[in-house]
């Protein structure tokens, strides 16, 4: 099933099913008015919405609508929990090489992630106001996961069967103020301003095989003012979905609703390109010997777009956004 | 006013009123049916809400009931945001004196926080399943503030206007798994399982003079298993609430409802004892040459309770916990 949330003036956005074509949605209010309470009553309306999805997709379904991506909030415009891990190693080890610093304790077997604001998404198409061009405005590409409640101290194969949704991300970063707030070691919080995601959510039967070993094994293109930037691959991962909500599980139960998401994507081949420009950056500096290229500037744009491969676009649709200076 | 939420099966409670001694309560459906709501249209039915107060002080409110604080989640059982800064300096000296670790960069001028879980907060009375006796489980004595939403960039001064309740926390911590989470530099996660909060929820004006300067002037007693333990002052502590929110939304938001902790309450004075038992153990390996004191059992109990002075009870009621395994 493919899912998207309207603007409505409500916190939690309209619910709509999403053809599998992408062309149309239909509101199905009798079985939930969110996503966020369809996840939380999942197994009571999971059914229900599939007959729904079903005849949606053979043109039999009442009072549908054209897709429109500019008319979305985030799948879930708020959520009870937003955990961001970085679990491409490539990315964190390039990162070390650059700048020469530590190696981050078990960085390559224990899993590191930092909670989010989770109350306050950006939709696909939403401009990004953020203070000051001087903080190192940049994007990350992402894939996530949508779960049901995780138990305290689940396995990662309990922890992955509780997966109900995939979702692709764009997660703003202020590059000037992470390493600050990095040797805090309270973790992110000024550097991680709200956080966007592409209008589809879907179930992981929508990926087909791309959707195995707890990995989105598709390539996430990544545009910056219409250039092509990166398609790294999310099947590189090297820590599953599975083992990183086992992770964020350890201590605490995940309420209905939280998202998890994989860290920016990064593949070892430098032909893939990369999906946030720190590390475009970091990778100038170690071939090229100096960094070449700027933080994004107000008014610049960045698109995000998942592919089953050349032929195919992936289900999540398009993120496409400006950043501009705060009203 | 004071504010409490009772347990009624839904994910926010149900709000009452508390009288100002404490001794009773009353629902105010037509009003508000829960605190997070109350807070989210605060503008709109605060003065109705004051006017409810009044008539209950003054025994004139139908449909009273007898306070009990076994029957209360906590104030806001989720909140949109959670964080927690660290703004008694002592607390943080005393750990890098104690273990020799390098400073925290500008500790003393800027305030570290991180963003916790929001979504599945204790109740007063509640137990606390935790995974292993070998995690270090430890309690934290905090007080904190609820606020209207909170503009991104908004200055101290305006953070501070956004202030709607005070609340006293205990946030409980895990103290074997945070230093390695703070050395990956991405924050504490499993070292921070759900926090707990007194039963009441107060408007400023109910501590009257003890409230000033954003800060809360009240001796935070705390007991473990039956013995005093300390009883530090919040009024020491180095940032205000109106520094610490606005650091906080830097470049977020904050939405109504979200909550900001002091971190542990911390008296540089040996006589105040301390409010967590991490300190009272770098306490001991400073004053004594060595760690005396161990970290808590299953079965141990933590009481919470900040006062107005010897004769005088503060308005947050009691947190009064078990720590036990998980079932």
């Amino acid at each position: 099933m493919k899912f998207a949330s309207l603007k409505n003036g409500t916190p939690d956005g309209q619910l709509v099913l999403v053809s599998r074509d992408g062309s149309c949605v239909a509101a199905v209010p009798d079985l939930a008015g969110n996503l966020l309470e369809a996840i939380q009553r999942w197994d009571a309306v999971a059914p229900a919405l599939q007959q729904c999805y079903d005849a949606l997709n053979a043109g039999n379904l009442q009072g549908t609508t054209a897709f429109q991506a500019a008319a979305c909030a985030a799948p879930l415009p708020r959520s009870p929990q937003w955990l961001d891990a970085s679990a491409f190693l490539n990315h964190g080890h390039l990162m070390e090489q650059a700048f020469n610093t530590p190696p981050i304790p078990d960085f390559d077997t224990i899993p590191v992630m930092y909670q989010g604001a989770s109350d306050d998404f950006l939709g696909p198409e939403d401009d990004v106001p953020l203070p000051s061009e001087d903080d190192g405005i940049d994007f990350e590409g992402e894939f996530g996961v949508v779960v049901g409640e995780v138990p305290m101290s689940a396995t990662a194969a309990q922890a992955l069967a509780c997966v109900r949704l995939v979702v692709q991300i764009n997660d703003w970063s202020l590059r000037a103020l992470g390493p600050r707030e990095m040797k805090t070691g309270f973790g992110f919080l000024q550097a991680k301003p709200s956080t966007a995601f592409a209008p589809v959510a879907v179930t992981p039967d929508e990926l087909g095989d791309a959707w195995r070993d707890g990995r989105v094994h598709m390539p996430l293109h990544v545009q910056w003012n219409g250039e092509q930037f990166g398609q790294p691959n999310g099947g590189e991962m090297n820590f599953s979905f599975g083992a990183l909500l086992a992770h964020a599980a350890r201590s605490r139960k995940l309420t209905a609703g939280s998202i998890l998401g994989s860290g920016t994507v990064s593949n070892v081949s430098r032909a893939a390109g990369s999906a946030c420009i720190a590390e475009r950056r970091v990778i100038e500096k170690i071939d090229l010997g100096e960094i070449r290229t700027g933080f994004m500037r107000f008014g610049d744009r960045v698109r995000m777009q998942a592919r089953f491969d050349d032929e195919r676009e992936g289900p999540f649709g398009v993120i496409e956004q400006r950043v501009v200076q705060p009203s």
